[in-house]
């Protein structure tokens, strides 16, 4: 970790799946653990795009479900990543449903994860930070990092 | 939801799942939503036997992942009623992993999630009280309320 | 089948997937049949987007694998309305492989697609023609004709 | 294989699977052969924490399925070290249906496996003894070594 | 159930299984439970074949795993009807392995199993006879009556 | 590569698949990305049995889906090299529906897939050619080779 790595902008990175029987509980809805299940993936490749390394999974705020989706429908993930810290990475995750023949949209889930870069030793790396070119950005990485702090304050 | 359904001892729900390359990342550790996603069975099952009824996840409270599980390991998944509330209930998951070989056992993830029952009509029904028999268990209760306000207010 | 539904413009899906090793073969790269698989999934929501109504797959045009996509990487999958005839839609797909730790990306597979829209009473009904506002859109329309007249002259 | 390893008391292992519809027939019922999937894995774990090294299915005895376990009920299952050879190990395992919304309980399958401990270099290696501490216990032994020979002979 | 059912001659049914990732333990062999899973749908498909209605598992005899199959290699199965009785069939399942890059074949698991044709009602119901023309014919149902009869004193 | 391959006859390989719950869409048939996916398996398969070592998918010709198959009947698929060139090979696949229950039987898809030899070093590597033993033999390789330089000439 001698040399810091260079500030990126930040990377978003979308999912669609079709929702299968396979993905369902008797109800007919995609049961709440396939769901998070995409979003961990979801989050995770997004991670993993603005640190160039592999990432771990280590926190998930709370999540909401809001309505549910259906067999035959679509659910739709967008993760994006909202602040840079030292080794780790905070991760906003919107999910929404879609019925492909109505054309109807609605969330569904939201949350914020935060991932940890590994080097190839296994051991937590350090990551870009984000590039921030203006007094929103920064606002919005002090609100993340008062997050951060919340949340370790919690552990 | 004419007579009031009656109080009930907190139930527990038990799980044990071997980890097979299916459940893995390229880095031969369960990926967290596959967690995730028995953490969301384990505690529906949980509710399911508390409520009598069909529960589905409304939300899940912050979520550490402390330490992974390898293939060839195993997960332990242990969920509790932690408070019964008008329709909903709070359960808590422990989550450990273990190495069935060295005997070693380990915590892995902890988390607690909301569950709403659900009648014959899909609206959200009465689930049964918990047994609060000693000052003991009422303080457990009040302590849920709390946190059940809190999160209300987080939405 | 009264009125002619109307002139809709060319709808996009896209679809990201994580390789994780249930989609690999004993060499560690995602087999033939998985990318496939989601190739069908990625054209279906992107047919059905178009056509408002459930969709079948009907035919698959040559589909050539280019580059080997492996367990940690991503499969990106873009589908996109190509013509639309009296019940039938072609849909393009372009798959590409990326390294989200690399950056790289690389064409995997690119393929053509027929589906049929389905009505209420599972037999084939009418889609929406693609609206077509330049020479451009109606050259390829017509391009896409002459393609379907050659499906239909090998059946 | 120079010192003997130490007799254990019999582990018991426990493990609880909602039954979704990926895991059923057309009929709406757990389809046999996932049964007795999540009975070898039971007996396995139930095995390696006995035999303290990586185990292998060799034998199952007769099973019988008593009655079925449809989707949204749950499939509980119970595997117990019933006796130790020098390389093997006798298995019980016992598998109940539970209906989460009436509460009731049924037998689903009853059946004994056998598995054999392999050590590091893929051969079979010698397993601990069980704990036998009262004429119960060794009479249990007996049986299981009287149904051991019915087995070889059997081959 | 007036008219008696045709007699029928044996009718076999093959499976063939290439090992995927997501059917090995971490050693990389086909675990025991998959195995047991294919033979089960392998049979059941033989015994719908010779009932002509839906069949369920009911029996399954003595199971011996002799060779382990691992990923990339080939699983192939054959179930034959060997005998039927009123409202039941024995099926015969034998397993092989095989390296196709070796062109090597190997016996893994054979074993017997009983299935119950079930009527509309979802009731037991009477199946066709096997068709018997030889002596040896006669002799094969005569010792799977035997059988039969040993399995129903057992439970 | 010094030595040229011995010629081998033709190589035939059949599989069979039940379809349940998690193989079909909401409209309880069979996906076509499922059945993509069993295509390119037993082509697979039958490459690798007539190659003698690993192959990789790499051209799927025009693939027609013709009738569904449905959730509890059965999909049989036979794969045939068709031809061998020097280090790649043509396999035609023909796909049936079956319904075990009336016997009933349909062809759902045929299609031709190219798949080339790897050796060791993941390289191409040269087949053994097909044994052409008759007029007819050598017709139909000679049909197989013009086919190829179509493909060739498309790319």
């Amino acid at each position: 970790m001698a040399a810091s790595p260079k500030p990126r902008s930040a990377s978003v990175t979308e999912m669609t799946e079709y929702v299968l029987p396979q993905h369902a509980t008797v109800g007919g809805t995609v049961f709440g653990g396939q769901i998070m299940a995409w979003v961990d993936l979801c989050a995770a490749i997004c991670a993993q795009r603005h640190a160039g390394m592999q990432c771990v999974t280590v926190f998930v705020d709370d999540l909401w479900f809001k309505r549910p989706v259906r067999v035959g429908q679509v659910v739709r993930l967008r993760a994006e990543v909202t602040a840079a810290f030292r080794t780790s990475m905070e991760i906003d995750v919107a999910v929404h449903g879609e019925d492909t023949i109505t054309g109807e949209r609605w969330p569904t889930v939201e949350c914020r994860m935060t991932f940890v870069g590994m080097g190839q030793d296994s051991k937590p790396a350090g990551v870009p930070p984000l590039l921030l070119e203006s007094d929103a950005d920064r606002a919005a990485q002090a609100a993340a990092e008062a997050r951060r702090r919340a949340r370790l304050a919690k552990r």
